[in-house]
């Protein structure tokens, strides 16, 4: 009796194969100071583990309010950004009016948009990965979706689309989503609009500076819009533990957060130019703390292989619509950079 | 754009008064001793908070599977209950095909109804709080819903449905989510025929027996029906510390937590006859770790206001269909319960 939209999804596939130095889920990898856990020790022996959880995450959303320059009421929380995207494919308008966005991108968009029987109005990027304007304004005229995710800047192809056509797609009339899920290594933001707009909100999250495993998503927009979304959410989405650590974390420990999110950058960089030197490969730019490449002299599950069995383990992304030969690489530490380049020297020059 | 679904909800409510003595949420009011919080130290220590969590929580499935007797395939796991609960509204058959439960029941049914735009077929209970069969069958067979949910025992009521009536119900061929979340104070289950059956499932959650802050809930059911429920599954849907935390507190402090549920049992049973000696009031047998009972002296908002003041939080459910002047007291430890009855005493002979 489980209706035909579900039975005709896949499950979602995760990664999860053991690695010594593993760039694949685009995390921050830092293993933070004894000082930091003997803090969250602290914090979390304090948490009445029996008890509810504050169902509104107050002082947390607090914290968040200060890091990101909004008040309280202008923040959603979701349990990461992904209960976030479910919430917008249901909330925003009804389900028989369809979703756009570009591909490839992050595969949440189009899960949350089939599992509520919602049309998909994929549109290709261009050739730079950028948006392919007047495509997307012939699909959104013949379609008319309600609802646009834009992944800014996108995953897993690293750049940021042209806020020009955004904003030409945002003139159409639609309810827009910008996922600034890799703001900390962007710097670039629809906030100041999304805080004056009642149909673009902006999704930020805590998963890319240091925080995966606590799980917190952030939806920010006018306070309307959110008294709107709130409706839907789950009464106690937050765990305790999460509220209290991701508190700690956002105003005790955020200076450090910043500098090895400056860290990232900087190796991002210096990843880049060595990735470029391969003539095997080709490089594409990126505001995120990851890389794509194509291979050239071999397959991407080839070169993936390869990798893993040198203790390795980055991204395959070779399924999605144009990128074949393609992989994702997180920027990791240093020395795990390294790891990774030599290793892809040994495979390649094999 | 928010679409009407959305926009003619309200808001849940959920009680956050602060007091002395709370006894509003059905919590296992148990302050785990310092070994446990030892323990617990210890082992979010060594989470690296920077990684997403397991998205499968194979250790945590592990540890429920031993505890419930059934294998980690027939699990599915939810952000709590709650969580489960939105997967089965949007699962189980087509949105414009209804969802039948009785009323008064644990809101969460009709919220995810509502926000799913399916019908709801609402059947009143019958005086004693048990299924209207005929009713009910009515209904169903007027209005076709293919989905039912049975809060077994029953919130706010207190007590098990008829299981004669239950699978008279099944026996129409609608799929039936029985909810067990109380199942450690009743210990009535329908386990066994969801683990043959197509069309049925049941609800656990680690809330009711003290880690409701953790936000763990649990779906059993055959192999097959939570592969089709786990594709849904938002992929990381436990965090970090939830999986760590009741994964320890399953293995090695399982016997302390069933200590802890004997004596809620112990106690109910105490207060059950206690709240009885009171004339002004009619009590309602319970199989969960709450009791609910009518107060004929004065209205629930007079009761609940005055018993604030004296420090204690109890629920006032008087608002809901059938439970005129009602509210619901949870069991607490034994000195609670004690200054409940105190206060509950000074209010009602003023």
């Amino acid at each position: 009796m489980i209706s035909q939209r579900v039975r005709g999804l896949k499950a979602y596939k995760t990664e999860t194969t053991p690695a010594k130095v593993k760039l694949s889920s685009n995390e921050l990898n830092v293993d933070f100071p004894d000082y930091v856990k003997e803090r969250i020790k602290e914090e979390v022996s304090k948490i009445p583990i029996n008890r509810y959880p504050d169902p509104k995450a107050e002082k947390l959303k607090e914290a968040i309010a200060y890091r990101f320059g909004v008040k309280p009421e202008n923040i959603l929380l979701g349990n990461g950004s992904d209960e976030l995207i479910y919430y917008l494919s249901i909330a925003v308008g009804e389900f028989n009016r369809g979703v756009f966005y570009p591909v490839p991108t992050f595969p949440m968009y189009e899960i949350s948009a089939r599992i509520f029987g919602r049309d998909r109005v994929e549109v290709p990027l261009d050739r730079n990965f950028d948006l392919d304007l007047p495509s997307s304004v012939k699909a959104i005229q013949e379609k008319d979706p309600v609802l646009a995710y834009f992944s800014f800047p996108n995953n897993p192809t690293g750049g940021c689309f042209s806020e020009e056509k955004i904003n030409a797609i945002r003139n159409l009339g639609l309810f827009c989503v910008i996922d600034e899920a890799y703001y900390h290594y962007s710097k670039r933001t629809f906030l100041q609009e999304a805080l004056k707009s009642d149909s673009l909100v902006i999704l930020r999250t805590l998963s890319k500076i240091g925080m995966a495993g606590l799980r917190v998503g952030i939806l920010i927009g006018r306070e309307d819009v959110i008294y709107e979304l709130d409706k839907m959410r789950l009464p106690f989405n937050i765990t305790y533990p999460s509220q209290v650590i991701a508190r700690l974390m956002l105003t005790e420990f955020y200076d450090l957060i910043e500098k090895e999110v400056q860290k990232v950058i900087r190796e991002r960089e210096k990843l880049f130019e060595s990735l470029r030197s391969f003539k095997e490969l080709e490089v594409f730019p990126s505001d995120a703390n990851f890389i794509l490449f194509r291979v050239k002299s071999m397959s991407a599950d080839e070169l993936h292989s390869k990798l893993v069995e040198r203790g390795v383990l980055i991204r395959n992304v070779s399924y999605l619509p144009g990128l074949d030969g393609c992989l994702r690489v997180s920027i990791g530490r240093s020395e795990e950079n390294e790891i990774f380049l030599q290793a892809l020297h040994s495979v390649l020059s094999l």
